[in-house]
């Protein structure tokens, strides 16, 4: 270790604080210590067995840490999508806020039905009626503009049930898996069907996810220059749709690599977890199955949001671990006393 | 610095390796060592001033690493682009490859010309031949087969000057700037115009850079199970032109963050140029021109491959450094004696 010390006795005052965090995140997470909200159950076994596997050098499952590529769906995986995506209200809430300039809206569905405060009945304008709500909500605006929405509403806005910030309503384990996975070796993304300029603003301070390893869907945007300043505008035009097939098509496009994990917990998920399981490398998929609902909420196959049907029937089959939300949990929100 | 001894101590012999990489990578390169193949022109003293000020902590111009990020065009940025962009001469590989498969090439343009060698003619199909030339050579495999075609591709081909590989054809002076900024922590992205999936074999290899931190145009790809394996199809069809005005576009899309180091050669990069130095955060661009004609190619306003001439208008007032490549180079290619 000689060299090792003189190379840190040769460090600038100023970078020990910064050599530490180093030191500290080369460390492997001790197993004991890490996921302290799972339970003990297989679960967490299965976890802890695959990440030893993969970090021990020399083993046959040993893979390299550039290759240790994880994803995570974000709705009904890292954070609640009940009563609703947490992304459908912000545009609920966009509705409400940008009605004085639409007077046309107290006629036209589905922003009348918003304004009216009917929730059920927006399903009726349909999947067309679904694409305009977004539109309207999420274009019109530059890409530095959007981000600021973005971040105003995340600083306020609450969850119907709970009453606590939407950033609030992230899943611990799943906290702690993020950091249990990055601190052996692994790069963690986000690929969600979700908005990813959406996302982008909270998932480094939520999941400690960068706006770089965040995948999702994508409106078109075009360059323009205003006065002499270049700028982005979002158009009301979908760009990529990053759900269901589209997830592997969004993985492979932004991040050019298979993962070698995959946690999702709806059928939305299915073609990733399938294509990540269908990899030369050894590949670990999980579902997050919502079973407690005392503490959450219960919900699988028959679920408007979030149905988990065809991938729970496969699991078993494709040695998929289904992760029991209400057996394997300790705590399911940091909130939770 | 006792804690940090104690940490290396407690470190398992078999991360000794990892953890001397780290803290070497930890040290700021020295302003000396760095970049040997630049001559000591005004060029590479505004490159060092730069990243100075972007790492001295407390300082006006302080970056935090997280923000730290550098996008490099490819083509005539980082490897070279004469007599024709490296991807073109993958397709005529293709072509002569696949001419076999399609007898009706021998009448039909682009195609003709390419098989009689006719380099000249390919030009009179225009745009559509172009991207007709593209969609035949670049679609209708899996995303693992197109990764394998263009690996072996790059394993032999060669420049039609030198002789040498293409993968021998990288600008040496650049790779080194990419070390400098990564050893002063900055993540470096490529952001070309290239297809993203024939760049991504040999980026980590040439240039340090993994696929992850490749952005460039696409083509589009389908989810399908073959047999009972997953794969994505390579369709006919243009997914995203990252060109242009399409480089902010698909810097935004991809990594989500602004850059604060751009480097570009042509006016292709001209938008990404404006867009990174109008961010509030201080931004630094380059243009490299190509004025070696020599040890590389001279060429920038009237040239058809890599025209340069809108933004050398703007660089002195836009504060651009300039790149002369024959007098602050003091190497091109690694090969040269």
């Amino acid at each position: 270790m000689n060299r090792v010390l003189r190379a840190a006795d040769a460090l600038p005052a100023s970078l020990a604080a910064a050599f530490m965090l180093i030191v500290v995140s080369v460390l492997p997470a001790s197993a004991q210590q890490a996921l302290p909200s799972w339970n003990e159950t297989g679960a967490k076994s299965r976890i802890r067995d695959f990440v030893k596997a993969t970090v021990t050098e020399g083993g046959e499952a040993y893979v390299a840490p550039v290759d240790r590529i994880a994803v995570f769906d974000n709705d009904g995986t890292l954070w609640c999508e009940q009563p609703f995506y947490i992304q459908f209200a912000f545009m609920l809430d966009r509705v409400k806020t940008l009605a004085p300039q639409h007077p046309e809206w107290k006629t036209k569905e589905p922003f009348k039905s918003i304004l009216d405060g009917d929730l059920k009945a927006i399903a009726k304008g349909g999947e067309m009626g679904f694409v305009e709500l977004g539109m309207a909500t999420h274009a019109g605006m530059t890409t530095d503009q959007f981000n600021q929405i973005a971040s105003d509403w995340f600083a306020a806005a609450r969850h119907p049930k709970t009453g606590k910030l939407y950033t609030d309503m992230t899943y611990l384990p799943m906290r702690e898996l993020l950091d249990y996975l990055r601190a052996n070796g692994f790069a963690t993304y986000i690929v969600s069907g979700g908005g990813v300029e959406f996302m982008r603003p909270v998932t480094e301070k939520l999941y400690g996810i960068p706006p770089q390893q965040v995948v999702g869907s994508t409106i078109a945007t075009q360059y323009a220059i205003v006065g002499d300043v270049p700028v982005l505008n979002r158009l009301p035009k979908v760009d990529f749709v990053d759900d269901g097939p589209g997830k592997p098509v969004g993985i492979n496009k932004f991040i050019g690599r298979k993962p070698i994990f995959v946690a999702g917990n709806s059928d939305g998920d299915y073609e990733m977890l399938r294509w990540t399981t269908a990899a030369t490398k050894p590949g670990f998929a999980m579902i997050v199955h919502h079973t407690d609902g005392d503490r959450e909420y219960a919900y699988d196959r028959q679920s408007p949001v979030g149905k988990l049907d065809k991938a729970l029937d496969e699991a078993e089959r494709r040695n998929w671990l289904v992760v029991d939300m209400k057996n394997d949990w300790r705590k399911v929100f940091a909130f939770e006393r």
